[in-house]
């Protein structure tokens, strides 16, 4: 009985519109340390960041556990993507960081708790759901990059790797350098230091634009078709309903049963 | 009497093409002005220039009380977002700038007169509604860009400081920096640097461009799709309308009070 | 009689395939000869593209004159905006460049004839008719920006004159220095110099490149837009009248004829 | 009946799903070996990589006679342009390179068989087909830009050859130079010498950005249009299709067909 009761004070707390106020509000203070962190703060400030450190961690863990009671059943929180993304970023930060080898780490790790602001807004949980479901629809053009990047390479850092080692030593090096070029960063530096013992060297960096650039539009055309025709359907069957609309396949059962109906009588006539 | 005899001669100017070419003529004429008082000029011509400019700010001034005494509810003159930018715009480019200190900040508050170029031709009026009503649209987008941002500058001013101040020095900075890096520009001058302290950040610059450039692209398509939806359900809106077409529901409709008919006549017989 | 039958003849040359892939053959020459004379060629070769040059002037006046003659109506001929183009560029590289200060002029004039293969080839033609069709529809957006542009390199030759004339000296100046941030073609470095005596004025560069973006994307989505509901209604269109398909409408009148019928007869019983 | 025998088996290799795990782990492994021959490498492992690319080009023989076997017409085998294209590549990384001469040569060719990746991988041939697809209908766009190119790289290397030959030497160069202004990659620098001897030469630039850019637009929304109508064109006949769904056409059949029965009734009536 008591626990009941208990439960339900937690479930009217998560449900709390105040409360969700405030825990956005703590989250903004635990960004705004993060940065305030950066400057170069006399001593009495730091100290007081420490203390407000040690206070948004026990407040994450004390919201956290808040909604781990108000749960029924307590499998279903743990069924909940976001529930393991607060409990994976609170017990990080929970970790404590006196050595100073470690230091750097912990306040690394603290600028994740900005992460948070995602799951607690439902509107940014939805765009990133939305990005992560077109990621596999990008997985095949992407691998097919990846193997143009990846000849290319190969071709570069075995033809310019005596020409300049920084930047074709390896294939791994030759990778970086040729996203680079994609990038159009400084890519004619890199062509016309080729070029000086290559002369054709060009070829090779307008084709490489040319494939990458045409996959790249591929890419996102595909995505626009895509993501188009889910929402024009979508869009058109919600608008049908919405008016109560019949559908053509309506009108045709209608005129089908007039049309049996005056057979009917007819025969019976 | 006498009052509304003015007021309509006022509404008569205010609706004249004629005055209207000439607000118009002002206006680029005040801009052409802004644009050449950033030549060098003889003291001649630099005079007039200063009595063409009082004469614009009296002239629109007359325009903007024109345009107030040829309303008939003088409310509703403050109703209209534009009466008000245009007010703002005239209010502020009529104080006084002989003193020195102020001159500077005279000249560039004129400069807004050009804005005046928006509020009186409708089809850039229409333009500048149709970018802010998309605004709203974007925010969630740009707040989770924004946590991106953040996420990877505190990362960045802890982790570079030491590296470069000028580039990494405290939050503020490296968010500036990051928005350089998302431009291609010159960015691998700066992973180059931070690459020699640290071999392994490449992937920071690298994983930043994924995120930040399919954001980006989330938020284009987001757009294309969203102004799409509107203006085919619109189009297709009107050509049913103009062809006088019916729907598939006024169909049903006659095939059903057809056969309601017929089974009346049979019962009838 | 015998002018009636050297304009056959003429239609019949104008009409002929073989004489299309020889004008085209010509222009092909004629470019190939343009990009020949950027090379050092000995003096040999030289007279030989001069030879060449007043052959393709001499053959480009003869096709003219013969499609002129073809016309069985003269004024139909200047009816055409690709005749005028032809003519002008024939006319213009019949102009003797013998003087040497002439020479570079007539260099360049001779270029244009590549044009020619616009003029030739129909696909080409109706392409550059389409971007031309285009044009309007961008005008307003153009403006905008334009004035975007104005405002922006206004303040900065005032503000930062100073600084670098060389980049902020005029309006014109700033407005290609402007030009220059939105391609992000070394913009931190014009950026870094301001910041330098105005640390705020990285908002300066951000909000600029935020509004030309924004208008430039407003820009490529109109014209997608645009162009799809134009395409996709026409196609709509043509396929409704190869299927010989009925419309809603002819349905409507169908089932509503039948109805009349109905009751006619129903009455006459 | 021994022959048929081993077909069939030839067969069950073919299409066994271990099989072709096997071999696309085998494609792997040779890209991998490509990439660990850019590293340094010591005598041992170098003899290694030596070894193991005689088995893979051993394995690629086997795997294609295999395929080559299981063909039950073997003229159906060289139909496929897949097959062609692996033997290709098969073929050309067996020949034989002690020589040092072709060393160099023989390691680049073996590079080519990552692209055996896009043959062995339905979904990636897939893309490969649809970009194929797509080239034409970029035909005549890649045309005109390729005739803007050129007009503008004949008046570039003719006006600015004195000022910067290495940039504007001949008719390739400037169109090298051209494609590096396209990509905004330090275009300013090239504008920057040339504005020193023609201080309008700006427009030079300005002009070449906007009608590549005008035509580039061009190009993407083509595509992005031509793509849309397909797949809309294909979905709507599938869902139709799907859904057993009639047509307005059957429809109209129906109702007709209603009338005529009705007419032919009242007739024997």
């Amino acid at each position: 009985m008591q626990a009941s009761e208990l439960q339900s004070r937690f479930e009217r707390i998560r449900a709390n519109k105040l409360f969700e106020i405030f825990v956005i509000s703590v989250i903004v203070v635990s960004a705004l340390l993060v940065g305030a962190k950066t400057y170069d703060m006399p001593a009495g400030v730091a100290s007081l960041t420490l203390v407000l450190d040690w206070f948004i961690s026990a407040f994450f863990l004390t919201e956290l556990t808040i909604r781990f009671l108000a749960e029924r059943r307590k499998r279903d929180f743990f069924k909940s993507f976001w529930n393991w993304f607060d409990t994976l970023i609170v017990a990080v930060s929970l970790i404590p960081a006196d050595d100073t080898e470690l230091a750097l780490i912990a306040r690394l790790v603290r600028v994740f708790r900005v992460l948070r602001m995602i799951s607690i807004i439902p509107e940014l949980r939805l765009l990133l759901v939305s990005l992560v479901k077109a990621l596999p629809q990008l997985g095949y053009v992407m691998l097919l990059m990846f193997i143009i990047f990846y000849i290319y390479a190969a071709i570069g850092s075995t033809l310019f790797e005596a020409i300049n080692p920084v930047l074709w030593g390896d294939i791994t090096i030759s990778l970086l350098t040729l996203f680079r070029v994609m990038t159009f960063e400084d890519w004619t530096d890199v062509m016309y230091e080729t070029m000086e013992v290559y002369p054709l060297s060009w070829l090779f960096y307008l084709s490489f634009i040319f494939f990458t650039a045409f996959a790249f539009l591929n890419m996102v055309i595909g995505i626009v078709v895509n993501v188009m025709e889910q929402e024009s359907a979508k869009i058109r069957q919600e608008a049908a309903e919405e008016n109560n609309e019949p559908t053509l396949k309506d009108v045709m059962q209608e005129v089908s049963a007039l049309r049996a109906e005056l057979n009917a009588r007819s025969r019976e006539h």
